[in-house]
């Protein structure tokens, strides 16, 4: 036994610690054996020193294997779970998930809930009437194993050391570390039990990291510890220099999910549902052919068996399936507001955080675990970046209970545009790849 | 208020702290709402990122503040107090603090105890029959009014902050950060009310900090915190790369410092009391001259007068005077048996930490506060660096209770002297004075 003194001075003085030490600290974090004190000096080392990918790997193992690990192998095939860094207007999984499963491969999706100005799929899901997204872990594997796919909580603590180091870290200033992240987000992820994942590392202003150079660290070092922990994982950098799509909030990204899902949808949305879905599906063994696993998921969209295959998934957890042919059975909010365009021009950047606290502020998100939502609230953001308005023309809809409180919020969402004469680009969405060895 | 967040992120990201920062740290220290986990996250990050001089001082001062303060204002005249980073035989305060006092400037000296390889005066101070250390406040201040002398311990738990902080930087693997030690050091000395410090930072294989870079840093920053904090200090840095003196234990180090005073002991010993206890007396106004403040000083020695205070101070602590003329009336141990050189040549060097240890090992010192210390034991060492030794004859003497506690002890000691053919220079002493500005 390395005494936890000794383990934080070989990190602080640069050295690489062994699996046997990481899984000591963690074990002790479990345990009690590990202060408090000692893991914040432990972790705050860890930030000014940094870990290999082989540390990292072991800490990730090590948190990941500190609770229950789900075990998906009564499931067929090569299960292939997706991720993301978290975003504004992101309902990609909504999408995604059902359109794979269509495509042949299980997803087994364990999802979270909306915090600060990111919003999280099992609240969006909760807006589908009678919906139950808290199942039992049988009750979920039962779902996968019918219909091919399941979003759910799973009744599952997983990797709840990373949960107490989460909350040390969120008190100590050590939360912005690359290796800290991607074992965080890593360890869930394996515990969750699939063979294979695509993560999708939001970039940009509405991100949690909002410079390229971190982001692809962090892309890079969650691919190696999947890659030191036997598994394969694909990871892209996404634009989050602007909302996805255009709805911002539960039931309106529900919506939108649908209408993609039926073919339609907004562009940027339809394109990165396809590229990740495409990378899922080629993971899963079902289509190694790049072109060919993208010219399925396009099929299986305008056909409407991806939308079908949602509307299995929702009646299998309780919801009401007809919510796919009549979205107006989601719960709507009373007013409906446009935010008007001050001048013509070109909308040259969205400040897409202040978006995402926007709708928090009208009920759509939370600011503290627990706290309730209000699943009808949010925005359309309509115009985005690179598009022409003019003046008095709307650049949003607000979805709020009361004129009063919409009008609260319009000169906020207002001064997110910015807007000027010069035509611009649109950023591009897909920024890079990231596959291991790369 | 500055949450605790925020001031770690700050100093974690290269920052410097206001005072007002450090004073809600320390306060928040006190009073709980900083937590253990955010001081030990801080006082990393402070390890990696350091302090500046302003930093410091104001770090020290928020935790000299943290409790009771001594008022040293009713005793008349500059009190210059005197501090040692700790040794192996520094007997240096037991004569220094009576000879500084026969030259006219008072000091309230507030002392510590033995741990680990080095001595505390405290214990030292106890093998006097009667002598007691732990005086009340008020009965410290009436033995420095009425002798001119007093060193005790004084019932004041100084600078509480800087005990909490130091146990956390012990199980934190946060100790050896200059700036801490310098406010740790400095928060006691300037919470003891004095209005001048002379420091005596040890250096060398048997002190804290083995390097001089590391010592010299020290010094320059506790030279600078008590400028900052309006006072006045002069620091030396002094070979601990032998023992001081002959003398390694409580009982055995009195008689030496009792030798001194009376104008004799070792030349290393005196040489080092001359040198500290001319800076105080100049620090105090006493006599601003070097060269006449240093013959004061052998004058006073040499002439009993030094001796003839010590006695005082030893009545008025409730001790038997009657040991300066008798040191026999002082405890011994029942065994004194040689260490004799393997071989013939010349010391070529001491490790002086291990012969603390040892020392420590015989009952002399403590590994733990609080631990029980046998004040007869411990060793003289008679061959020092530089000296030659003929095969047969004692390196050192072994003070112990029976023969086979001599004997488990011998080869330690013995392995701790290396002899070589060559001839060797002593190594200095007095390495290098650093005062305010230097």
């Amino acid at each position: 036994m390395v005494r936890p003194y000794e383990l934080i001075l070989k990190k602080r003085t640069g050295h690489e610690l062994t699996t046997d030490e990481i899984e000591q600290w963690i074990q002790g974090v479990t345990d009690g054996s590990f202060t408090d004190a000692q893991s914040a000096a432990l972790l705050m080392a860890i930030l000014f020193r940094g870990m290999s990918d082989r540390e990292t790997a072991a800490l990730t193992l090590a948190m990941a294997r500190s609770g229950r690990q789900v075990d998906l192998s009564s499931l067929p095939g090569i299960k292939v779970d997706k991720h993301s860094s978290g975003g504004v207007g992101d309902k990609t999984t909504l999408v995604v998930a059902p359109l794979v499963a269509a495509a042949g491969a299980p997803v087994a999706k364990l999802s979270g809930r909306a915090l600060g100005h990111t919003g999280g799929t099992l609240d969006k899901l909760e807006s589908i009437p009678g919906l139950r997204v808290e199942l039992s872990l049988s009750e979920f594997l039962d779902v996968v194993r019918e219909v091919g796919v399941a979003v759910a909580s799973a009744g599952v603590d997983l990797a709840p050391a990373d949960k107490k180091l989460y909350a040390l870290r969120d008190a100590t200033a050590t939360v912005d570390s690359v290796p800290l992240i991607a074992a965080s987000i890593m360890s869930k992820k394996l515990a969750g039990g699939a063979d294979a994942f695509v993560l999708d590392v939001k970039v940009g202003e509405g991100a949690f990291l909002t410079r390229e150079e971190d982001a692809l660290a962090l892309a890079r070092t969650c691919v190696a510890v999947a890659h030191e922990a036997g598994r394969q994982a694909v990871a892209y950098l996404t634009s989050m220099d602007q909302p996805l799509g255009v709805a911002v909030g539960n039931a309106l990204e529900v919506r939108e999910a649908i209408e993609t899902l039926q073919g339609g949808g907004p562009a940027d949305l339809r394109e990165l549902v396809l590229v990740l879905g495409a990378e899922m599906v080629r993971l899963a063994g079902v289509e190694a052919d790049e072109g060919k696993a993208r010219s399925l998921l396009e099929r299986l969209l305008d056909s409407g068996e991806a939308a079908a295959r949602f509307q299995r998934m929702i009646a299998a957890q309780g919801g009401d399936p007809e919510v796919v042919e009549n979205p107006d059975l989601l719960p709507r909010a009373e007013v409906r507001l446009p935010v008007e365009a001050p001048r013509a021009g070109y909308v040259q950047a969205i400040a897409t955080r202040e978006l995402g606290l926007a709708s928090m502020a009208l009920g759509a998100g939370r600011d503290r675990p627990g706290a309730p939502i209000d699943l009808a609230v949010g925005l359309e953001v309509v115009r985005k970046v690179g598009e022409r308005v003019e003046a008095g023309e709307p650049l949003a809809w607000i979805h709020a209970r009361s004129e009063a409180q919409a009008e609260g919020i319009r000169a906020r969402v207002a001064a997110a545009f910015r807007l000027g004469e010069a035509p611009v680009e649109p950023p591009p969405l897909i920024r890079q790849r990231v596959a291991s060895g790369t």
